[in-house]
């Protein structure tokens, strides 16, 4: 029987029916059943029960129905599939079923009916070919959330949280697009999600350089002292703690790792190589900024392990075990 | 005494007397005595005296008599200094002894009297107001040796072996640096350096792309198929085994790295994050493209805790044992 104390259990969408979503998010149950964060998929219940067909497979209708359930059966808030799933074979024709588990996924986090949301891997490629017309999963979702700010994207695993400033755009565009605004919008919404969502009280915000050694003075590239200096003078003068710019060699030790909350990178690969080099598998994608709380594995669809058996589960489990504690840090902070 | 069949003992630099090279020196060799490689340092037998007072600090007159001492004395070549060396005190005074330490360990490598160099480090700064012309330590060496092509860095720790085609220059320099010539050269003395100097018979070179997944097909910059792949199709075709261009992000999992010998990345921070994230301690710099054997510890001259007796050795030990694998290596290949 469901507890009234129990908290909102957390939304898993489908993602995209071709990959690898519906095996590890039957295997993220098995793994957290017993210990939850209890979650509830949206997604086609006679897929899940095709590919795990010992498995129990149980369809609610609400998601108050999930505390009762999920220790026993993996619950389902069916959203039918226009046609079948077949593994590594994306169809345009469920893009439709896997933005409606979005944007239900989105509506009962607004209203508080769950905790937060958990994202399977999409395709881009195969939504634009219905007609989907955000740049991404985040840019979806903060618009459906109609997010005040710019969502921003962290990636975390036991022994880091990075942020990058730029993400997926060229070195080359990477190195036009950088200013000192965003890197204070990047690290405003960084500081304040650390504080809501992760409990740290005075976030210590690590800021790389751009440039070999940070530039050693200028002698090799003046990003550090035009834009990233000045920037990091804004954020102090606001009294957010942050450091830098820091020579991105050695800001990945682990003896330097201790002295911060989130390393702010200003390209994709600056941060993304550490966090994966570090942790391959427990990496989490956690979207800040957003007023619902949104984590994801740090993986794609996988077209070409999907269905048979091997995609592995960690960094999902790790997404959902994340998007508990976010939660829970809301609730707690009111 | 002497065995007529011990390996030629390696040559030790001073570097800059300000600096922890001594205190490492004398580290080193408490750390290496009794299970070797042997060395010498090209030291002022003095200074070493007032770092490390209790302990046997032997002048030898030739390279050749090394081999009796190691196990009880820190041999030293003498190379007296002008000025007494004050602990993070650089003085211009010193650079001539500084110089000479390294031009004599070159010759004695060329004469195959020693078995190769390592180089504790210097400042640049403080040798160019001697009058020292070089860009850095490495062309210095370069110059002294005649080398018939441009040396090549590669750091080293035992986790991970790395070459960045662009060192220290700006990303913008970099960006702008990069063709496939360059690419191409740099892996042709690293295939050639792991032949010789590593035994390796068939190295395998994994080649960085340039952005974030390697441009996604055009998507995210097109250095990736406009410069990488057209340097990775001509080293083919002269039967060198190099693959890429990878996403950087993941070709420094423990899993990708036991794909390759040699990562190639384009630039510093890409490959330098990767190895000081895996391994602050143990970095090894190793020159590759000389006639001789030359290493060097993969950190600077510390003025800051110099003096302190707090330096940290390992770095040094590793190149020392590097330096005699690689003269070993040497030897065996003729």
């Amino acid at each position: 029987m469901a507890s009234a104390s129990a908290p909102a259990p957390l939304a898993l969408t489908m993602g995209d029916p071709a990959g690898v979503g519906g095996e590890i998010t039957v295997k993220a149950w098995q793994a957290l059943r017993a210990t939850g964060p209890a979650f509830v998929a949206l997604d086609d219940p006679a897929r899940l029960r095709a590919i795990a067909p010992d498995l129990p497979v149980r369809e609610v209708a609400l998601p108050e129905e999930v505390a009762a359930t999920f220790a026993d059966a993996l619950p389902v808030l069916p959203t039918a599939l226009a046609a079948p799933a077949v593994p590594g074979r994306p169809d345009p024709a469920n893009a439709a079923a896997t933005i409606a588990a979005i944007e239900r996924a989105v509506t009962l986090a607004l209203a508080g009916r769950v905790g937060g949301v958990v994202t399977n891997p999409i395709n881009k490629a195969v939504l634009y070919e219905a007609g989907f017309r955000h740049p991404g999963h985040t840019e979806f979702l903060a618009a459906l959330t109609h997010a005040a700010n710019r969502p921003v994207m962290m990636l975390a695993c036991p022994a880091l949280r990075v942020v990058p400033v730029t993400i997926h755009v060229s070195l080359r565009a990477a190195l036009a697009a950088l200013d000192a605004d965003v890197i204070v919008e990047t690290c405003r919404i960084t500081h304040g999600a650390l504080r809501r969502d992760f409990g740290i009280a005075a976030p210590r915000l690590a800021v790389a350089g751009f440039n070999p050694h940070a530039g050693e003075g200028g002698a090799m590239g003046d990003e550090e002292t035009t834009i990233i200096a000045p920037a990091l003078a804004a954020l102090r003068a606001e009294g957010i703690d942050a450091s830098g710019p820091w020579p991105p060699d050695t800001m990945f030790t682990e003896a330097a790792r201790a002295r911060y909350d989130v390393a702010i990178g200003m390209y994709h690969d600056q941060v993304l190589i550490p966090l994966k080099t570090l942790d391959m598998h427990h990496g989490v994608n956690v979207t800040l900024g957003l007023p619902i709380v949104r984590t994801s594995p740090d993986h794609g669809t996988a077209y070409d392990i999907a269905g048979k058996g091997v995609a592995d589960p960690r960094s999902l489990i790790a997404a959902i075990r994340m998007a508990g504690e976010l939660a829970a840090a809301r609730r707690r902070s009111g």
